[in-house]
């Protein structure tokens, strides 16, 4: 157990290496007789793949997955469900001249320091290609929560670099948000991100953001008490995500200057269920769901590989000045949103079953 | 395994009430041969303890800790360590009238959603009581990481309400820390906050801020990569915190305005170590420590329970006002700055035995 | 996780050693709303402890339990439930001689190797005492079971030395097994079995046996595939009990005379029910429960301890003889029939939690 | 987590049903820089493959393995080790006539009330085949165990039916081992065997037998105190092989007739080290190894797929005579072998890692 498993219940382990022969994902744990094929799964992929449109990398990858077992007759049997993709874009050539290079905030040293040996073709195990088998086992675990409770995850970029939407929850929608090339269902403010992405670009560099996630028709009682708290397993499975800088709950980092008065969340009886007047607690009590949305934000720092060349040491520690190849995003979030989206899913997925287990 | 437990390999499972008969906790897997006293976990208990000042709540409680199994004369021996602290302070009868009230922003709606039912004394398993348990494990993870690596874990009290300190990194020491109630090293700083908690607390109201931490003397390794990265493992460790809304590492949201070309740390070679030139990255690249300190960033609500009277409702869906007894703290940060401090050096050694198991 | 807890989702935390202050265990997932009181837990104690009659060891130990969480106004509320035992009768004085001496077929050498330090009195942690909290941990999740299923746990005494009963298992019920000292439900060869313990006993010898378990009243469906097969965590849970040396089920080691057209167990239709007609497999199919009587039997090696002298080394390897002081049990199997039943109860009842978060 | 992984640091997760894609497994933990061929791990599958001889099932499988990620340039790096064979004499069409049959003794009817689905092709997810990823996961423990102690992990067929080797301990070796088709390293009772299984396999029946597993070069002090004792791990390892219905360490169940002054195993001093004169505990004292030869035995039933005519009933509770189509071992054991292996290594992996954690 080396770090390549999430969830306790719904347990998705992934492996492959940017340019190995594969990447994928076993889930053990997903209940049977849930109807799966893999356009369910390939639609969610289609959302991460690399060269979707000119704001992100030119790297074509098909990212075709296969469902290799625990489907039987277009349900899933209850047993382990692996899924894979096969490298076809490999080119692991083209990092030969990386082999002995410390790329700026990249995993090159610390992964060569803790294990003696890395793959060092496209960031090996580090890469985030590992993320398109988080996206393949979320989708699954998202086609569940759909059918059981109607549950809508609902991710999109909010901010990018100082460009940012106040667009109302409630007005957001799966068709606004995969109606522009950001994921911003903001039209106006998709568009203005869009040309700082274009200009970012052309300067060779790289720029960040934040993803807002909200999630409707959340069941009570998802989440447990003191450690794995809904709140600290969802931090848990974003931080998870390549270069994922931070993560808030409700009202978050915000919430500081507002006094306990102001930021409690009021209880009141609406159509005869007890609901909250605010929601600055994004949905969470206590570590577990209030049945209010869900509402977290997370942080994207910018791309750490970027066109510009950059001063660095080798492994040697020897000074260099280092070029990368090309291929890149310079912005990774509108590929990130499906991820987000997916450990989204995997964790109420997981929160659902263990909740299950010892309540239902 | 219902979320009382955290960590792989030094695993802490605590238990009790705020009410009951006890609080504490069971260590599994703490190396043996470590020099252990109570002494040595009652001093960071002291620093966790109700009733320490005038800004903390006033309600007295001990919290004598006692090692009932896993120290033999002296010093761990490889078994579970037990520790304990009895409830001596405990009044459930000034709850009773809380029986049937779903307190604003507390647990009581969604425990008793979840199990059916609910133990309504002062928070019953959802009280902050049950962090004195982290305190205690912590303790005992903290001295053994001193001794090993002399590492140092320093949380303090950065932000109260808009007051903040912008004290330089290398300027923090415990001693700072712990020269006054409010536990922020920057002294004039400090007097502000001191001044705006007792203001809050004379509007009988309660104010949030956020805790910074510096981890310094980290080797290099610790940390899984893909799911249980340190940023991820530190970010649910420190979520799962009672009123902690948000977490952030390196530059963390700060980060969402500057470009991949000034984000980035680029790596140098100083006295023969490669070390980077700035500290974005708060100290982990790809998951895993890169020897520079640990930066990061935890932001606390403001305390639930205020003496104002609020509006809410009952079990039976009835609305009615509620009145707080009144021992509370107007904020929790001088207090949760060891708890903080626990969680960390908790993960920190979690991550390292499994570092040690896999490489070393 | 130093291997001081069992199960995934019912998961008890033993702790405590054998003249230390306390022993006990802490149970995380119990589901919440089951009446529990302390005199449920103490009635299985009681089969357990000490002192009960002439053949077993003269050592008195009133092992009072007391439940100091998880349990409100005589409900589990789903947090973990604490349960200790003090030590009252702890003589560690009585063990000081034997501190550099490594009893013959005890845990002295190997401990003290593996951790370079031992807990010499009385067997610190691997002393049996430890069993006591696993008698009340199971306690609560055999009351579960009965209450749930109406399950039947029925451990007895099936075989002391060459001495053996071959009572029918329809026969077997809770009355016939407690109406004697050595827990055998067959009045004749109990008494053969009796004289035997004396006799050995007066040799200052020991001698071992055969527990057999009747589970009655069993679901269908316990058991995961591969595994964590019912019968694979049955005699993981079975084979941790000090001094068990083997686990078969079903027809088990007699199976190996026996051909597949004999052995296998014919599915037939009776009372509109799929039944076995024969149980060969012993309620178990690939590795999960079939509804038939769940049936194993657990060999015992003779106590480690005896009366007589023995040859062997110090830690600094030197010859020497031994004494022991004398309280011991010649035969453990009597007090061992409620350590069985209660692991059996702890496997079924994290297998029934895992069963219904997947699939129920 | 639905019981399809093994181990804590060592992690196997296994997926495939028989006449799916593929079968294979995923290890998380490998440590790094292990030097690991398919070759290697080709040689144990070629112990288990089918169609090796007149003495086991006629069906041929290539079973082909290929690596497919954690290796890089011939090394292990630390991140997941991902081995596939595909399937590629799978014909499911051989299996539409048992699709409503449940066959005596198999898992067809326990699935299928398990989870309300189940993959009838030749056992689906039950089938033996699954035990071919195990193979490959023990192949890679092995060969670190081999490199680092020396370790050598000998099973063999020491029975089948009634007749039985009593060759000593010390005369047993790989060679002697693989020297004949039914894996018994004495010669004479090896033919006996044979002549026995074609006698059975031409009644068109099937039968069982016990393997014993000797492993030498033990270093001291694996296993863990209490509840993962290396005699519970190997026990549950073992026992959640198919087929295998009990598990016995050391003396085992034959010690029942010994007395404690007989089976005490006493320690002497030899070549300035501490050993036991006798080994009746089977290398393992407490739970942990004491340096001494690992000793158990497994016994497997017969094989539940007869040639025979059966009476069963149907998933539509009709009775009906089956007959199965042919391609059937007569007796398991000798391809049994190499897994007892791989489970032993695996199981021996993990609790190494488990122990320099801790304690090294």
């Amino acid at each position: 157990m080396a770090g390549n498993s999430f969830g306790l219940l719904y347990r998705v382990t992934t492996f492959g290496e940017s340019h190995g022969g594969v990447v994928g994902c076993v889930i053990d744990g997903c209940p049977p007789l849930l109807e799966i094929s893999t356009a369910d799964i390939q639609k969610e992929l289609d959302r991460r793949k690399p060269g979707q449109s000119k704001i992100t990398t030119q790297r074509k990858e098909e990212d075709q997955i296969e469902a290799l077992s625990g489907v039987f007759e277009g349900k899933t049997t209850g047993t382990p469900i692996l899924l894979i993709a096969k490298n076809k874009n490999a080119r692991p050539q083209d990092y030969v001249n990386l082999k002995n290079i410390y790329r700026p905030s990249h995993a090159d040293y610390t992964y060569e320091s803790k294990y003696g040996i890395r793959d060092y073709c496209g960031g090996g195990r580090a890469s985030a290609r590992e993320t398109l088998a988080r996206v393949a086992a979320g989708a699954v675990a998202k086609k569940y929560l759909k059918i059981k409770f109607n549950i809508e995850i609902l991710s999109f970029v909010e901010q990018i670099g100082s460009v940012k939407t106040h667009i109302s929850d409630s007005l957001v929608t799966v068709n606004k948000i995969e109606s522009n090339l950001v994921r911003c269902p903001d039209k106006k403010v998709a568009q203005k991100m869009i040309k700082l992405i274009e200009v970012i670009k052309n300067q060779g560099d790289s720029i960040g953001g934040i993803i807002k996630t909200i999630v409707k028709n959340m069941p009570v009682g998802l989440g447990e008490p003191v450690f794995d708290k809904l709140s600290a397993d969802l931090g848990k499975a974003i931080l998870s995500i390549n270069a994922a800088k931070g993560f808030e709950i409700g009202a978050g980092f915000s919430g500081v200057v507002k006094k306990g008065s102001k930021q409690n969340d009021r209880f009141i009886v609406k159509n005869n269920q007890i609901k909250t007047l605010t929601n600055n607690s994004g949905g969470i009590q206590g570590g577990i769901s209030n049945g209010e949305n869900l509402i977290f934000r997370t942080v994207f720092k910018p791309t750490a590989t970027i066109k510009q060349s950059q001063l660095t040491v080798t492994n040697k520690k020897k000074k260099t000045i280092m070029q990368s190849a090309g291929r890149h995003d310079p912005c990774v979030l509108p590929r990130a949103v499906p991820i987000v989206d997916a450990m989204t899913a995997i964790t109420l997925m997981d929160h659902y079953l263990r909740h299950k287990a010892q309540n239902l």
